[in-house]
């Protein structure tokens, strides 16, 4: 973990290749940033990271440390192998886009995680013919016994971190959300950068 | 309710258009079957019901009566209106393809929703890019509080139903889940035939 941090920038988007071996550590910098994850296999990148998919892997709503996560052809992509967040990672809400902001009341131009996953894969020169379901890393989505959720606030301690083991050569993608009306940022509203290495 | 039933048949997919303002029936013919349904908007197929968005939108697991599916573009789609089943209708679980019966345990080919799903859509004309999560209708995923997931049986009666409202010009898409190794469609593994009609 001596690895060079890369910063996610506020309210964009970051991708990066990563070897199968390899290890991705994404750090909460300031405590309250979500951080929107996407995985996709280098050499065919319509095989991605798979919410759906995932979740009849490990059957739970959201994985523990040793739950791989799979993609849309079942085969393991990232182990989540350390967490000091305190968080569970939403697995159930979709990124916000466009449309999710004029229903929130913004006229107008608003940062959001679906265009900034296609420019951050962009920069990469790659494509995606859709929009995979995120993993929401450090996003507190609180469920009941009856099924209902809440958009919770952040839970995660300044620094605290995820670790994954990529399981087959990929292109991680990230967005630090820029989500500034409901509190799963903190309900100051502000959206900060974080940070992720891979070693 | 009149309308003439069209046979979903046995591990196979069926689709069919749908007007805005119309309704979608879809009958658990035999109690026992599972049927993983897709709509997409019919004059802009990429855009289609997208679990992930619905959650956030109805924000629960999964939908009771009066809830709305929303597509990728933040739109209602259908409309839950009517349910005499008792299941909550699974929105968590990826719809079985080739690879998922491979980890089975099954050599050589499997029936698949995935593949249904394409199929039905291919005799409409329709090729979509991707296969997008699935609304598991009749299917009973039970959750429990701390997240973990359950491969329950059915719990439908013979003959019991749903009922969706169309909220836009629309395609929906059935496939009769042919899951006979887990207990979804009952222990029998016995895969049947289901019925829609569109009035």
């Amino acid at each position: 973990m001596t690895a060079e941090l890369v910063e996610i920038p506020a309210r964009r988007g970051k991708a990066a290749p990563v070897r199968a071996g390899q290890h991705v550590t994404i750090v909460n910098t300031h405590g309250t940033q979500v951080v929107d994850t996407w995985a996709f296999n280098r050499a065919d990148v319509t095989e991605w990271m798979s919410m759906e998919a995932s979740r009849a892997w490990f059957m739970r709503i959201a994985a523990s440390v040793g739950d791989s996560f799979v993609t849309n052809q079942r085969r393991p992509i990232l182990t989540l192998v350390e967490d000091t967040s305190g968080c569970a990672h939403d697995t159930l809400i979709a990124p916000c886009n466009a449309p999710r902001y004029r229903l929130l009341g913004v006229t107008g131009h608003h940062d959001n995680c679906r265009d900034n996953l296609h420019a951050a894969l962009a920069e990469l020169g790659i494509a995606i013919p859709a929009t995979p379901p995120s993993l929401n890393v450090f996003m507190n989505i609180p469920w009941t016994a009856d099924g209902r959720l809440e958009w919770g606030e952040p839970v995660s301690a300044p620094g605290s971190h995820v670790v994954f083991r990529a399981e087959m050569d990929l292109v991680i993608a990230f967005s630090a959300c820029p989500q500034d009306i409901l509190p799963i940022n903190g309900r100051s509203g502000r959206t900060r950068e974080a940070h992720f290495s891979v070693w």
